[in-house]
């Protein structure tokens, strides 16, 4: 039995939806920025139901903290190259690629603003540098006699990203190739052990 | 002669009305962040004429930008300890003191939200690790032989400020007392010459 057609046919469902809700938030934001930013225009841009965008991100700062979590979901946990300064270049450079796009820096700058709402945007940004990829990174390099002890891995990967952060959105300046080496060298020697 | 009292007498005029304003764009930014910031409300809370605020500042950018030189201003030179470890906590501790201040994180957050409407607040806030106090705190070093040659003086400030704005903004917890030493920590090691 064939009922009329739905007025949503053709629209994304699903895992679809969410993925092209959230490519249409990084969109909007490298458009007008997070002051700019609504769940109506959201909505429009990825030709998905208002309410089915509500319904799962009430708010925008919902929308900027699940952008924000795809977009880190893409680093996954840095990998093991066999060497503390090789472990730090491939942990930062993905975030400094990311930084260095349109769309990342205009992420990056809602997820600062949105942490005076309820640190939404801020803890996930957080996450990238968090637990899992600071500690791994950490045991394997203490394993190899490569870490100083006493450096809280977190403090050392924080160092790398507020780095990253600085350049982006302040020198606005792009955070790879010499000055992301630069930043590896400084971090890496600040970390480990004495020779 | 006398003649009539004039409709503004009692407020403040001059190098009064500039420092009456900055104090009133940082309390504003505290109590309801950039986006509620207005030149209207700035005139209200210092007491002065709404004109002369906008004779001089123009646009809230620009109030930002001059309440963030306002406390760049109050850093100065950064002092010849007789040491490059001594002469990073004496340049850091107080750009941590002030991003400790709740004025301090929300003048730190408007300034990177204009970031992206034309540099004012960004342009103001990067002094802080700029030229002056980088260079002659890195020409000391040299002239002990404690700065490894090849690593750039901006590079190196603008990590321990970058740590410090992560660290405030998006872990939101102080950047002083033991937190602050093992930045020193990681930042002195990392560009001190070998030994």
């Amino acid at each position: 039995m064939t009922g009329p057609p739905r007025r949503d046919a053709g629209r994304p469902r699903g895992a679809t939806v969410v993925s092209a809700v959230l490519a249409a938030v990084r969109a909007e934001l490298a458009e007008t920025g997070f002051e700019g930013l609504s769940v109506e225009r959201v909505a429009r841009r990825a030709e998905v139901n208002k309410t089915s965008v509500y319904r799962r991100w009430p708010t925008r700062e919902a929308l900027v903290a699940a952008a924000m979590e795809g977009l880190l979901e893409e680093f996954g946990d840095s990998p093991d190259t066999g060497s503390l300064r090789g472990d730090l270049l491939a942990l930062a450079a993905p975030i400094a690629d990311l930084a260095a796009r349109p769309d990342g820096v205009a992420l990056l700058r809602a997820a600062l603003a949105t942490t005076a709402r309820g640190d939404l945007g801020g803890a996930a940004l957080q996450r990238a540098g968090d637990g899992h990829s600071a500690s791994s990174l950490a045991e394997r390099a203490r394993a190899r006699g490569e870490w100083r002890p006493g450096v809280d891995p977190q403090q050392a990967i924080f160092t790398l990203v507020g780095a990253i952060i600085h350049r982006t959105l302040l020198e606005q300046a792009g955070p790879t190739g010499e000055w992301l080496e630069g930043l590896v060298d400084i971090v890496h020697r600040g970390i480990r052990a004495d020779p």
